[in-house]
């Protein structure tokens, strides 16, 4: 079924597509409007690309008002709507279904305020998330939560699935940087919550809306975080006899009271998958590898190494190596980073996303090895693991059905390790399609009800992006949307 | 009208409370429930102390499953909930109505978990702010918000109203450090959102159930963030000739980066004040104050140090004194805590609670200086100023009606003043009933009814805490309870 090219296109939806191509051109120029269906290829999935579906059109607005008036117009016509930053999330959150129409807002990249006193930025959606730490890099200042897809991820994308990224051990995740939002709901309404100071009066809609997926509105601008950039940063590698002992490492250095701001885990595996691409200096003789980042002025920086070494020592660490320059320490980020990229290059890979409390990590990570193992199957585990956030590579042949099949339960089983052992589905991909039905094993259907009572407040006729996160056999009448 | 003992309690009010009471009693142990008048006089008001109303009756619940059955029970019968904590709150948001229950969360004060390796502690609802921090004390951590009333308000109230104190500068507020609840719902449903965990699948209720005033279920359980207690931390003195220029240094300390623990604000009369009470050390020859906390090593809080005083200097500072032993930090520290009770010595007070963008703030002060003088009143200004939360006192004789009236009005004009500088009506002290009627200086009508649909989501009936935070005249049919 891949390659449209073979597809005969439905009449009826071309005569639709049609139709609402017609109105939506009344309210943008035409170059805000996709519906060539050649055009609308790079629009049919996102990151997870498990599915491929043609929405009916791809609208891509350049102002709060233009948003405005598309809602007002597909609520009317009761047609879903599916919005859309980059399209990198990897939950199939921006995947749209064919009777869908994309909102995109690749267009709106403004960035409205700065201002340094209150250490806010007011942008829009559309902005990247690096094009916020460029703007305010001069003045020392940066935008802290940091996805791996920052290049292009956009702001708006960040907010609906609540991104994170290796530095949020300090920093926080968006939900922690987001200020307030500008919002046009279902119907066309244009809301504001939150903004620059601490406590809003009323009800707080900014952490609500953060990993929302889209399902309460469209967010058009939003009022973020301004940190200023520390002296300096240093990233410090730790080498282990095991993974266990890695984590447990990890647990005594948080529950000490030091907050690094990234902890990063390797296994062997993912030792070296990334030093074979990015000859980044990782110890090879080790089973397991922490990317210890402090940051501050020199002396805070080697106060705070002391302490961490201590502990290390007291799990037996293996190697410790400090790097000794600014070039060193960008090839001990560029390996961490290029791990996906670089997984990719020897196999096919699903990767998973869950959290758990670092107590049971080293618990976790044992158990991770023996479930992969019982589907025979491969794993590389690469994580941010400060914040107990996993992500395991499960590697296999995406040219073996069986194969694929397996990998996939043999994933759904490590986020359920994940939610027995106390922790969650998500670290920061979000639910999206992939994790839908896994929300029965996170959530009685109490605690969904009253997740889909507040989705109701907002989208009373359950059109915003109408088949993420709930579970299709948990939703009730009418709204069936897959 | 004061005084219960001559009001002559109305017959059919006795008779529901004792039918009502009298159900409850099936529910909790005997001396959970309050139905003796004069046992209910401690929960006729809170802090506000504008009005005094008796409930119907109070009942303490011990656990969950009791406040579950409570509410299930009240929710059959219609009777309005008023859960409160300990009943500090500043803006009326605990203050009955007749004809509602209050359920207090007073006796649920159990530590459920530590969690180092988390940064987590998980307790009651009914567990005092200060009670946090005690616990986990001897291990170096401690609780982040710091209401000024912290040995008495409990985490429950501070959910509520999201409270925060002198140190959110650095740490946030309530919603910054709340990570999970497990709340029942207005028909006795019990469920839980967020954790341990940065992100939670679906929606995060934790920051929406922050600061809305009991309306969307009662707490009674909450997860919070634990944080390691710096090496050291020292107030420093900054003596200034004019509040505007403060406030000018305040903005230009934080626009270039440096986020100190705390900046708090006095002017003249609150400095004389806080002095003549406390001998604190401050000095009486400047027209306003900053005290300055720094935290960390001493090579940390030199380094920061430097970097303030040059800031300070070029604003002209008078006078800049470092504490030079912890006796002397603690007297900084009592001045400034004892401000509103040192203010009560010597004249009646409302005291204001407004936040405005940082570069506002000189212009704010001067505004308020102003605005005060037209009614012919006094006031003095004493707030945490480094992230813009003012605190103004207004001062005037409670036995003269006309001074009392005009109080009143100037708190609302400084309010206003907040909202217009691009600020808004609260810092930490919550709408209640005091500002609900400004809720429509702040908000659009659509920002209100979203606001109000949210709150349906979780209490259809609008019987949770029914008379605060939305305007009268905003609410449409049937929500009339004031």
């Amino acid at each position: 079924m891949s390659g449209i090219a073979f597809i005969k296109p439905d009449q009826r939806i071309i005569a639709r597509r049609k139709e609402i191509v017609a109105q939506l051109a009344e309210f943008v120029p035409s170059d805000c409007l996709v519906n060539d269906p050649r055009e609308l290829v790079p629009f049919e999935t996102d990151g997870f690309t498990a599915y491929r579906r043609v929405p009916l059109a791809v609208v891509l607005p350049e102002t709060t008002e233009q948003v405005s008036a598309i809602m007002k117009y597909l609520a009317r016509e009761n047609v879903p709507v599916v919005p859309r930053g980059a399209g990198t999330s990897l939950s199939g959150g921006a995947i749209p279904q064919e009777d869908a129409v994309v909102v995109g807002l690749s267009k709106m990249t403004r960035i409205l305020e700065i201002d340094y006193p209150n250490r806010i930025a007011r942008v829009q959606a559309g902005v990247t998330n690096i094009n916020i730490s460029n703007e305010v890099d001069a003045d020392g200042f940066f935008y802290a939560p940091d996805p791996s897809s920052q290049l292009a991820c956009t702001i708006g994308g960040n907010i609906g699935m609540n991104s994170g990224g290796a530095h949020c051990l300090k920093y926080g995740v968006t939900t922690n940087n987001l200020l307030g939002v500008k919002m046009v709901l279902f119907d066309g309404t244009v809301v504001e919550f939150g903004g620059g100071a601490l406590d809003a009066p009323g009800y707080d809609f900014s952490g609500l809306v953060c990993g929302s997926e889209g399902q309460l509105g469209i967010v058009t601008e939003a009022t973020v975080r301004l940190i200023a950039k520390p002296e300096g940063a240093r990233p410090v590698l730790f080498g282990f006899d095991s993974s266990e002992v890695a984590g447990a490492c990890v647990a005594e250095i948080i529950g000490s009271g030091i907050i690094p701001v990234a902890i990063e885990f390797m296994d062997k595996p993912a030792i070296e998958i990334c030093e074979a691409f990015a000859h980044a200096g990782y110890p090879l003789d080790v089973e397991a590898l922490l990317i210890v980042e402090v940051e501050g002025s020199d002396a805070e920086m080697a106060d705070t190494l002391v302490r961490i070494v201590e502990i290390a020592k007291r799990h037996e660490v293996k190697v410790v190596k400090e790097s000794q320059s600014a070039m060193e320490a960008a090839l001990i980020w560029k390996g961490r980073k290029s791990a996906f990229g670089a997984t990719g290059r020897i196999a096919d890979y699903i990767c998973m996303d869950g959290t758990v409390p670092l107590s049971q990590l080293p618990y976790v990570l044992k158990e991770t090895g023996r479930i992969v193992a019982e589907y025979g199957l491969r794993v590389a585990n690469v994580f941010h693991a400060g914040d107990g956030n996993m992500h395991p590579l499960i590697l296999y042949d995406v040219n073996d059905p069986e194969q694929a099949r397996k990998a996939e339960e043999c994933g759904m089983d490590l986020l359920r390790l994940c939610v027995d052992a106390g922790g969650c589905l998500t670290g920061e991909h979000g639910v999206g399609i992939e994790k839908r039905e896994l929300m029965h094993h996170q959530y009685t259907q109490a605690d969904l009800d009253q997740q889909m009572a507040a989705r109701a407040a907002f989208d009373p006729a359950w059109i915003m992006n109408p088949s993420k996160v709930f579970p299709l056999d948990a939703r009730g009448k009418g709204k069936t949307a897959a």
